[in-house]
């Protein structure tokens, strides 16, 4: 196990009828700036219920954070919260709006162009960059990205998606209440169960350190989703499926599993390019990515590989090559039985593209990938190659 | 799954020579109390280590707090906090160490007879009643309890022991160094190994209520235990067998396993009468009462204990009844297995004194225990006669 620093403050509220609590959990003069996306929070009838729930305190609405929320429109909300002297943020939508929420946060306490805080990458912002922020909470209602729960975003700007990450960026507390997820789009809540289960396949399928307690960890969070993958989609009301869902993606990447082992976040990497050059979800963009991965680096990953056989999905049978190919086989098929498609070409992406994928790819740096970087932009083509 | 809430911002710092880290988590002008326990955090050297890292910082220590930490101590210490303004404190040792020091810092900031704040039982003591604490650190010497990432402690006063919890108790934060466990006792080690089980098992072996996720992660803690028990008892400077049996310790009571399940302490409570009234070790009583218990209780807990007999033991062939029992055949060998011993006639204690302890049971009024308070004293009977 390597050496390793945890830290996570956000208070999580669980549970039906939680949102109550986001009365007492806002200062009550405080002026509140409600932050969400496309709409449908507001059709829903949720920020409503929520601005009851705020009683008296002013609020204002920013709405329109759009999925891989844009620079651009957080700058807007930035002003406002300038400007109208906001004291809590409090964001209602998935992993884009408290993303979004996060950078909006830290820009408006930067002094300098806030663009600047986009090129510190997965090195965490100093206290001397930013050394306060407007608290924030959060509403959760798509259960896919953990940003409920940490303290990292990816904002997109120009041609690129920049992860951001800040101690100031965890939320003061999240309010995870199943029952909202109710009514997602199913291909919403299929894209939010392979998020993530490659979040933890990403903090997990790398090479072994002996983190016995941390492997353990994600091959329950993988179990669980296996369990509930196609009946939570299957069934949205479902209370207790689409509870464990929810917990599952908090648990996925609040630091539990990843704490003290290697990461090998290639998978999110290249997806984020498939999003940019071609608007394919998120979600599905790690679906198609990830079981090419495996195939293209199994000799790499062997010995993970081996051990994600036997213990997710229980192979005992065959050479361990036969259970590797058939552990690889039935991670492909449980992202297919969610109705979610594994290749490139399903999207509608033709072979020509590649070599566009892969230039956008050298244009980010992302030249050097993978737990010891040595996946290179020849791995990363052959891996879009397997992905067809 | 049931409704929960979840805060626990205690900052970890794990793995070889992190405790540099107090230099940078301590601020550089306070006046520091050390508080540690019979003395082998001197004798190794840790505490002068500790004081070099301090540097100019005004230092203090406070020693001999005693496994199960008495009121009568614990008030000297906090009459030195008073008088000497003490800004933080650090806590060097085991469980009993940093429950004294949890203790400490809240009865130093309440007005009344600190005695008061042992009568809130598993109530958190409200922000009304302590506003606010001298902060604290720990440096953790024996993987065990859990208290060095929770908000929890156990005081013991006349004869009793008295669960003390605050969210103002939670550590600033705590170093997790394996190697400074290298030269405990292998009975210290054995017996934190069995505390840190039937933590999790009294979280997880309970009546069922879907939630998945906290299964899976209690059946993998479980599952390393089993995997590391013997080896890092034996061998003392196997550093990954430790690095998990430390990390173990600590996720099983930081609140991530209970989260949304029944509780079932029973084995701790009546684990607390065998430590008061004949002196056995914490870890000791709890491998004495929880094989017993599992026999008395088996009917309530069949499901669960069918599910345990399946993840954790991996029990396949047989009838229910028979998995059941060779499930709990199991746990009492795996105790054996550390050299702690399971029957309370293994510590000299005489059939004569069961009514004793029921009765010691009956005056501190733990006559309803369990997940479900139908657990009576003629239970508790049955299952201490079971125990010996």
């Amino acid at each position: 196990m390597y050496n390793f620093e945890f830290y996570n403050p956000t208070r999580i509220f669980f549970g039906k009828n939680k949102i109550e609590v986001i009365d007492k959990n806002i200062p009550a003069t405080a002026r509140v700036l409600i932050t969400f996306g496309g709409g449908s929070a507001k059709r829903s009838g949720l920020i409503d219920k929520i601005r009851t729930i705020l009683g008296d305190r002013e609020v204002i609405e920013f709405g329109g954070i759009e999925p891989n929320p844009r620079y651009e429109t957080l700058i807007k909300a930035v002003d406002v919260v300038r400007s109208e002297k906001i004291d809590y943020i409090l964001a209602v939508g998935g992993g884009s709006v408290i993303d979004g929420t996060k950078f909006i946060t830290l820009a408006s306490n930067y002094n300098g162009d806030p663009s600047d805080l986009l090129k510190f990458g997965f090195r965490s912002i100093s206290l001397d960059v930013v050394s306060k922020v407007v608290p924030f909470g959060t509403v959760l209602t798509l259960p896919a990205t953990g940003s409920e729960m940490n303290d990292g975003a990816v904002i997109s700007f120009e041609h690129g998606k920049f992860p951001v990450m800040c101690e100031l960026a965890f939320p003061r507390f999240s309010v995870l209440d199943p029952t909202i997820t109710f009514t997602l789009p199913k291909i919403q809540v299929a894209n939010g169960i392979v998020d993530t289960f490659i979040h933890t396949v990403e903090q997990y399928i790398t090479y072994p350190v002996d983190a016995k307690v941390q492997d353990r960890l994600a091959e329950g969070l993988l179990q669980t989703l296996i369990e509930i993958g196609e009946t939570t989609v299957a069934e949205p009301e479902n209370y207790d499926a689409r509870a464990n869902l929810v917990w599952s993606a908090t648990m996925a990447l609040n630091g539990i599993v990843g704490v003290g082992v290697p990461q090998d976040w290639t998978t999110h990497m290249i997806g984020h390019e498939l999003t940019a050059l071609f608007g394919i979800d998120h979600g599905q963009t790690l679906a198609i990515v990830y079981p090419a991965l495996l195939e293209v680096r199994r000799d790499k990953k062997r010995t993970k590989l081996l051990q994600y056989a036997d213990r997710v999905w229980h192979i005992s049978g065959g050479s361990e090559d036969e259970k590797i190919e058939l552990a690889i086989l039935k991670t492909r098929s449980f992202f297919e039985s969610l109705g979610i498609k594994t290749h490139l070409s399903d999207y509608g992406v033709t072979a020509d593209k590649i070599d566009l994928i892969v230039e956008q790819l050298g244009e980010h740096g992302l030249t050097a990938l993978s737990e010891t970087g040595d996946l290179t932009l020849d791995i990363s083509r052959a891996i879009l190659v397997k992905a067809f």
